[in-house]
């Protein structure tokens, strides 16, 4: 018989209180506001340029045909249902018909042809479309799944040569767990740092449904990298503490026989494990936990699922070498840190592991485990002392001296971690901002920590400018929400080898309105 | 302002009257009995092989991955739902599942690819097939619509490459108006005769729904022609008089302004023209009213319905010129017959007509129409006087003076309409059949009329030897239910250039039974 860390009765009791605060989802009708084309043109986001050609109406008013196709844009990025209303022509109907329906967050899924379908990681399936075959009109079709999406393609597939049939309504329903306006940004805040707030919002509250999804369109799915980014968003502008409680319940009811949670869960049809552990993602329960009681102003869940927090940070940082390294063939031996493949994560890591025993050593502080706060008080300096001396080649500079490599996300994470002081940070940051043989962050998620640490450093301005520049610029291409991944020289990149399988509305970018608000 | 013919009251009357007649559709579950293979083979109807490859039981056991497809064998013909229940591999499912399922009721339809669809009379939407997303496991599929089928195709159009799912239950649930099985038939008949009847039940069962459809897969809709076969067989063996009713009732309370009924309508989503009217069709109301009365043994509805009828015969046969031609230009003038382009109807439709005074006549005895039943069979008597002179080349042949053309469209309608004697009725079939120049049935519906003036001649032998070559090949061909379209020389034929489009369950082949048991 396997002992398990934490009783049975403990994690029955913690995914009871997380089904206790499943979200009444809200709903907001959406109408499309134009017909659109489609034109290949370099200069434009990711080679196609959107063209209005004339109101949504007038997709409304005409008579479709066998074969005909219209597309339309909703304006925006919406997260919901589709409903269509289908009537016969003058001439009634005599066959059934087929409609085919894609949606798409951005043009290339919908102007780019979907086949031959390209990726050996994922499936096609997360390419959103139904086919429809419908008996008798009228009727009203309320397509089955939930979509993310601004572009709908409306095809007609299969319709009697004699006949023709009129689109007499369509609408979205968009879902979330709330459509609560934040309140106003303060009246100094820059026109494009606001712009980059009420899209980051957006970003935000799409992702906002039964759990906080990683995005909409894909993975749909609780992530607890993104959680924590999401939870301080939210902190600060929605404010659904509920679901943030939700959704750490939900970690910890789910956590493995030897205490460790999962990097992703599901949360449907019941809840369940992935089978994915990440340590970084792991480690970071304890600030995700942190941060939540500190934002709330409620301790309750802190007390509750301490030991969860506390479990992460001792099976993980105890596991560390010497030189602050997971030891070779560890089991949760697995971090993101970032997408960039040629990142060396080790050092980043031993950052992170800094972060987080530092949080957690609050923690302990605010719910009176003095023991704890001790041990992870002294880990976090010990861990620090190490760091300067192993992993610093000079005052200035952090540097994995086993990969031999500089990296943005290594500077970022140690200055996160605090291992130097603030003076010493920045100067660190300046470096290794201005060093080009420094890996450089590939994706929205360590960009975040980059902007994070150069608040943290006192450098506030280069912060504000970060996020005008990498956030500002997904705006400039036409983003309604921030995306999974950006790489400005590179719009067709994938980590699925498919850019129309990327996230376009991806929850680890929303911070921009936590950096502007809260720091 | 129009004055029509028939009073709102009396159509709202019939229409209401229809309405409290729809049927209670009965259900039964259906499993597949088979995993099965198609191979190209010349030798093979429509040059597909059915091959079993394993039981049902083995498409249902083992794991499913991206890009796998199984054809799955029903065992027979069955009108109805199709239910599957998904459920995830030992690995769970992190991504939606994209599935396709084809159905058909041949080979053909599924073997042969869909696409490039080919047909410049009908849509691609009639060839039945469905792709469903789903975005967790275990699900429960109820797929959208009815269908027909025999073979299921399932195929896996997107799943995650590191998953496996599986299917749980895949059940067919047979929807009709009765299940009830008919009195057997007399002992000395012969076993291909027996199995010939057992297909035709099957055929009438399966397009017995809220009303007689033409076909459960193709046109799905209650045609005059197809109903009158359809209430003879129905007469001898299924007995749902109560939708006979119910569709006589639909077609007189849709009649037009000027009282002619409509060739076709449709009762869903509710009762409405179709805007066809075709001069046979119409005709046959008065027959299919009288056959009613008589199998039945109900006169209450030919007495209500006995001025529609009436009103046919004398809008169409009073039109007719002193050869018993329609004038051209008649708005009525469109006749069906039989498929055979090259026939020539008016000779074929001018037996008809006398066919459907006699009916007139007796239908105006039954219920007490002096008047009518008296000049309906002077018609008849001056019409068939006119045959004789003018539409017959010798005492034993039929021919069509205009169009110089002997065929067997024209030698059957007019020994249904009783013109000549029977002695001289079997010599003009006998001489005819044996008339390589005669213009030949190119479907079932000729083919039934054939057969029935057979038995009317007084050679029952022949009309036995004509159901077992005809229907009989198509038993050998594999036929669960009898088809809409077969020249045995050309199994592709189809009048919508597409033979997967063909109905291959299809009310007028279904006449067999009745043939069997009434003649």
């Amino acid at each position: 018989m396997t002992t398990s860390y934490f009783s049975t009765a403990d994690r029955s009791r913690w995914l009871e209180m997380a089904a206790g605060l499943d979200p009444v989802l809200a709903h907001q009708v959406a109408q499309p506001c134009a017909v659109v084309a489609f034109h290949p043109d370099l200069a434009a986001f990711q080679g196609w340029r959107v063209e209005r050609s004339d109101d949504a109406r007038a997709g409304l008013e005409r008579l479709w045909r066998d074969g005909d196709q219209v597309d339309f844009d909703f304006g925006t990025h919406v997260v919901g249902r589709l409903r269509m209303r289908w009537e016969s022509g003058p001439a009634g109907l005599d066959a059934p018909v087929r409609l085919r329906v894609l949606l798409g967050e951005v043009p290339l899924e919908i102007a780019a042809p979907r086949e031959p379908f390209h990726s050996n990681m994922l499936p096609r399936s997360w390419l959103q479309e139904e086919t429809i075959t419908v008996d008798e009109l009228p009727a009203s079709i309320d397509l089955p799944r939930r979509y993310a999406f601004r572009f709908v393609r409306i095809e007609i597939l299969g319709l009697s040569p004699r006949h023709e049939i009129r689109l007499a309504k369509l609408e979205a329903v968009a879902e979330a767990a709330t459509f609560n306006e934040p309140g106003p940004l303060p009246d100094d805040v820059a026109p494009l740092l606001r712009q980059i707030d009420a899209t980051a919002i957006r970003t935000l509250r799409n992702c906002l449904q039964s759990v906080f999804e990683d995005g909409p369109k894909r993975d749909r799915r609780l992530w607890l990298g993104d959680l924590r980014l999401q939870a301080l968003a939210n902190g600060v502008t929605l404010r659904r503490f509920d679901v943030v409680a939700r959704c750490l319940l939900l970690f910890a009811g789910l956590c493995r026989e030897d205490g460790i949670v999962e990097a992703c869960i599901y949360h449907r049809p019941r809840p369940h494990r992935s089978g994915n552990v990440m340590a970084d993602y792991a480690l970071l329960f304890a600030p995700t936990l942190l941060d939540h009681a500190s934002m709330s102003g409620e301790s309750a869940l802190a007390a509750e699922l301490w030991p969860v927090a506390a479990r992460q940070v001792e099976l993980i940082t105890g596991a560390l070498d010497g030189s602050g390294r997971l030891p070779a063939g560890h089991p949760y031996g697995w971090t993101f840190i970032d997408w960039n493949p040629a990142l060396a994560r080790e050092g980043p890591f031993l950052g992170l592991a800094v972060y987080c025993l530092r949080a957690a050593a609050r923690l302990a502080r605010l719910v009176g485990d003095d023991d704890r706060r001790t041990a992870f008080t002294t880990r976090a300096e010990h861990l620090s002392a190490v760091v300067r001396e192993v992993w610093m080649h000079d005052p200035e500079t952090f540097r994995d001296p086993f990969a031999g490599q500089t990296s943005v996300a290594l500077t970022a994470w140690m200055v996160l971690g605090e291992v130097v002081t603030d003076v010493q940070a920045r100067a660190c940051l300046h470096r290794t901002l201005a060093d080009t043989s420094a890996q450089q962050p590939a994706g929205p998620y360590l960009m975040h920590h980059l902007a994070h640490a150069l608040f943290i450093a006192g450098a506030p301005s280069d912060a504000l400018g970060l996020i005008e520049r990498y956030w500002g610029a997904m705006i400039a291409r036409g983003a309604d929400t921030f995306w999974e991944i950006f790489l400005p020289g590179n719009e067709l990149a994938s980590p699925y080898e498919n850019a129309q399988l990327n996230s376009y509305c991806h929850a680890w970018s929303c911070t921009p309105s936590w950096l502007l608000r809260a720091l």
